[in-house]
């Protein structure tokens, strides 16, 4: 069987990336990426949504970036709070961590060559959140071309490498509904960035607002809502 | 002043590039990565070499590529000893670490992208080492193309980032004396894949069989030499 690298995070983008790769006849190895995220709560999701979507594999890989900081999800910033979807797309949120594609990608890379894989699974998304400029169709083909000429099996003319986002031009509703439809316990699932001291989503960062909206617009109800 | 992010590993090679970045008029951050490299010796030279060239900086970021696998840096596989400088650049060893340097130069822009530097500095190397894909012009082409997409600065129509690579065209000898004519401390830095448990370079591995020849070649004396 052919194998896929899945990147998860934990989140209902990547649970939902992960079962369209299972779903497309791969044997997918989910990787996941301690960045140190201020929503480490989001790792143990990754693990208990490998497992239900049936992954032969999870790994967590640990990375410091808050070595090199920039972003309120790896230093003591404040999380931007009660932002409406209409105003998310118009700039980048602190909540951006540089570079951070760029780098999960090249380590889902390097694991992929490990295993003899060629396809990468990623969950960006453009049309709900354009705001990070790492998750756009542009970057993705460049990460795709970089891959191409990275690699040993570039220098060796072996298969290429894919970068697959099978969710980049869907509404975080349509999100909602194929995980339905493919069978992912959506309530495994973790979005927020700031969870209270007690454990729970906070319901107001972007993470918990779009989450919210694709739900409701889905007409789905979510297990893990704040107070569900 | 201009800053640059360079990349550090502590060898040979990234010492010269630091020199060389800091007298093209750059402030110089450097950065280094603890990717679990059984030569972890490396980091600490790092640290010394980037005090000696003037570094206004030096930052490690740990990395933990163990958990990957597929190199004979970051697993107990043997690495391979007593090759010659030709027979090198054939096949790609089994000391490549899958897309270390995709990851590395991540990690770079994103530092970057905090400090607001657009100039990224890497030692690779395609003439005396022609071995790793991850060396190569097209490599560094292609990841200065992602560079300028995947940030904040692409979005924003910023200055476009450079990936600067001066040594890659250089031979082994033309390192050594450029880092002679630049002052840098060439017995501070450390090559070896393979350190002895007293801590010493193996003198066989790829890394000190080329360090020796370009010394050689140079008609340099390494007062890192085995038995120096």
């Amino acid at each position: 069987m052919r194998r896929a690298v899945v990147l998860l995070s934990g989140g209902l983008d990547s649970a939902v990336t992960l079962a369209v790769a299972r779903s497309a006849g791969f044997e997918v190895h989910a990787l996941s990426v301690d960045y140190g995220q201020r929503h480490a709560r989001e790792l143990d999701s990754a693990r208990r949504v490998a497992a239900q979507v049936g992954a032969a594999d999870h790994r967590t890989v640990a990375l410091d970036l808050r070595v090199i900081g920039g972003s309120a999800l790896t230093a003591p910033t404040a999380v931007p709070k009660d932002r409406s979807v209409a105003k998310m797309g118009t700039s980048i949120p602190a909540t951006y961590v540089p570079a951070r594609n760029t780098i999960l990608l090249g380590i889902a890379l390097g694991y992929a060559e490990t295993l003899g894989a060629f396809d990468l699974y990623f969950g960006a998304n453009a049309l709900d959140y354009a705001g990070y400029p790492d998750c756009r169709p542009e970057f993705l083909q460049a990460f795709e071309a970089l891959a191409n000429v990275a690699t040993r099996a570039s220098v060796e003319n072996l298969t290429r490498f894919r970068v697959h986002a099978p969710l980049l031009q869907l509404t975080k509703a349509q999100i909602v509904r194929e995980g339905v439809r493919l069978g992912v316990d959506l309530g495994l699932t973790w979005s927020c960035y700031d969870p209270t001291p007690a454990g729970a989503p906070c319901g107001r960062c972007d993470a918990c607002v779009l989450r919210a909206a694709g739900f409701a617009a889905a007409n789905v109800h979510d297990p893990a809502a704040p107070g569900a």
